[in-house]
């Protein structure tokens, strides 16, 4: 219960059924409004649900439009038809701020606007209850990551997004003038992290958004996401960052099955739990893909439909659509990735799909010194450009590696939301820089 | 304990004690070394602490170099003289990874390099134990501020940081080259916060970096910082957010005192909690200066000077540093700031002054459409430069308001910290890019 200057103490929607027989006030936004003889029915909807108030006589005939902020007060009363079985029989209705009116109708099951529009007008798209449910996944999913974490030792890390070079050579780098000097925004915090590690902290993680000034404009790529970064020191393979990111991502499927229920149900979503997730080196994963489907995939890839479709394969044996793709070639990989024990033309790293899409991109990176500039010089690259990033191999790095994860793709990938558009409350691509 | 390609499990330096009796690996950075005789005493410092290994014979002549990743396996054994009572008697000692001479020496008890030496190497001294607790109560502080919230029903928010134009008409923005298009990096996530309570989460926070492209080359300011920003919707007056703040502050600071016992004592910092932080309007906070300490302030606003000496008149009182300044000035405060109900010339605002030094801004705003682009006209600004962010305003939005705590400024007036880039792992400012 919240007090407010109405004098009456602020009852949350979903906990008047704690004041039966007693006079609350509700505080809201106007979900609809239904008119029936000498009464009116009126929803208002808060934070934590919508509630049923009957409006009689002249309080009937309050002018009130859909999306106003108002206050009502009343007595809560059984109501066996109502939605919850519960109504407030309103004594007083207040106007706190009056909406023009809609664009497109948000009290309807579904929304029938186009995806352009609902971006357009977010404030008012994210308040239909399927939309809105979204965002409160998403948050518990970056916090079931950082619980996650911390419970394992990690300390959370905030590095820079202004920085003087990519990682990866200089490509997709949104430019910025910084004092009247070229600077980038970060693609990744994969260099900090890295540092951090060789920092002695050992274990790291990162929630922050990160850039790549891709020119794509598919329903895969946003040109800002969040990015749920990991990093740790003292591993002997990427073996064990997969048995890691395979546990912490069972853990918070978990915890956002349990936190989310409402908002899951809402969605008809069934949280499938990954058990121990199939590993398929991606030169197996093509001849998979060639015998099964007759589909042809770029040299040491898989394209976006090769990721659906080992999604599919994996299915197929009655598993969760999950995937590691492992020991992708070198050529393919940044120059700091970990040479595979068993064959140097391969990497120790993967990528996990989920539900047909590339969620994650990981692996054991290189630690030694000597093995890092070597690596930088094969791609044509200057090791003075990384002198920053170069200067822990000099002072005693550990063996280590990580991954991150898409908060948007994972949220997407767990809802079936077509478009990843649809998990960014307001996406940054090739065209939209607004809202 | 984790398994590793040594083949014996390691265990953490904090953990040796126990295993008393029995054969431990320890892997970690090499801290020090003493020749004493045939004897090497050799410490190890991992992520949880330091262990001393003792190296004898052959094993003693080992060539190691400070800093160096090492393996070490031997007995663990009580060691009234050594650090902790325990020392381990090394059975075999492996380099993981050779560190070259150090800058700096970092295995004293202060670090004697300047701050930017110690920024250009800041791999390498923030493994010195006090810098590298700064960052552990840095996660704890992020860490507590983001349970708090939570446990009040907040909703974490993700919003853009490249945007199309500033929060406050075009100043001190930092130009993103977006595609060919012009855009900026957000100065702070103002106005999606305030969409966000629109959008029917009434309740948001966001931990995300901010940007301020301000000239200043202070020990105060950073061109990139973590801001803590927290928004929410249906509140009577600014007292109440401060009411919040103020409990939310506690609630931080003591988790932080609670689960960072060791680095603060480190640091030899004793955490005051506040209580009932005094509110001063800052007319009155400029005539208690001009009485008490003949300072003289700028027209409606406390200067760095007067910050910290009117921290020193609420200490006076013995009560800890913390002073909310409230009702500054509209022409002062932002467009946004909700005017003050008994005079129109002042806002329903506040700064929250800690130890000397400004950490938040916050107060109500105008959730009236039409008092908004008013608001926005008398500043000379164009309302539909700000289209996006006035939708919301037009489709029903309670009273509300809210405040950002800067992440680096908060942990530096914990620690006593003269410069705020010591509590910023890679700072930014007006010349520094790198690392």
């Amino acid at each position: 219960m919240e007090t407010h200057s109405t004098q009456q103490v602020r009852v949350l929607c979903a906990r008047v059924s704690e004041h039966m027989g007693h006079l609350v006030t509700v505080h809201g936004w106007l979900h609809s409004i239904r008119h029936l003889g000498q009464l009116a029915f009126v929803n208002v909807r808060d934070r934590s649900g919508i509630v049923q108030c009957v409006l009689e006589g002249e309080l009937a005939k309050t002018p009130l439009s859909l999306e106003s902020v108002v206050s009502v007060t009343g007595s809560a009363a059984h109501a066996p038809k109502a939605p919850g079985g519960i109504e407030i029989h309103a004594a007083s209705v207040r106007c706190i701020s009056a909406a023009a009116p809609l664009p497109f109708e948000i009290n309807k099951k579904t929304i029938g606007a186009r995806l352009d529009t609902l971006l357009d007008h977010r404030v008012l798209s994210l308040r239909h209850p399927q939309l809105h449910a979204t965002f409160r996944i998403q948050a518990a999913l970056a916090g079931a990551f950082r619980d996650y974490l911390c419970q394992h030792d990690f300390t959370q890390i905030f590095t820079p997004k202004i920085v003087a070079s990519g990682t990866e050579g200089g490509s997709n780098l949104f430019p910025v003038d910084y004092f009247g000097r070229q600077a980038y925004l970060a693609q990744s915090p994969q260099f900090y992290k890295q540092m951090m590690v060789g920092a002695g902290y050992e274990r790291v993680f990162e929630i922050a958004p990160v850039y790549r000034a891709e020119e794509h404009h598919t329903s895969r790529h946003l040109n800002e996401y969040v990015s749920l970064d990991v990093e740790m020191g003292f591993i002997r393979s990427d073996e064990e960052l997969m048995d890691m990111e395979q546990e912490m991502l069972r853990y918070m499927l978990e915890k956002v099955a349990a936190e989310c229920e409402a908002e899951l149900a809402f969605l008809g979503v069934d949280v499938q739990l990954p058990a121990d997730i199939t590993r398929i080196p991606v030169a197996e994963a093509q001849h998979i893909l060639q015998r099964k489907y007759g589909k042809t995939s770029p040299k040491g890839d898989l394209d976006p439909e090769g990721e659906r479709l080992i999604c599919r394969h994996v299915a197929e044996d009655g598993k969760p659509a999950f995937v590691f793709i492992t020991r992708y070639p070198r050529e393919i990989r940044p120059m700091y990735a970990m040479p595979a024990p068993e064959n140097g033309a391969l990497t120790a790293s993967f990528d996990l799909i989920y539900n047909g899409l590339e969620i994650t991109t990981g692996g054991q990176r290189i630690h030694d010194y000597e093995e890092l500039t070597a690596s930088i010089r094969s791609r044509g690259l200057n090791p003075d450009h990384f002198a920053g990033y170069l200067d822990v191999f000099r002072y005693g790095m550990p063996p280590h590696g990580g991954f991150a994860i898409g908060l948007e793709r994972l949220t997407s990938r767990l809802l079936g939301q077509p478009n990843v558009r649809e998990a960014s409350a307001f996406p940054r691509d090739r065209t939209r820089l607004t809202p």
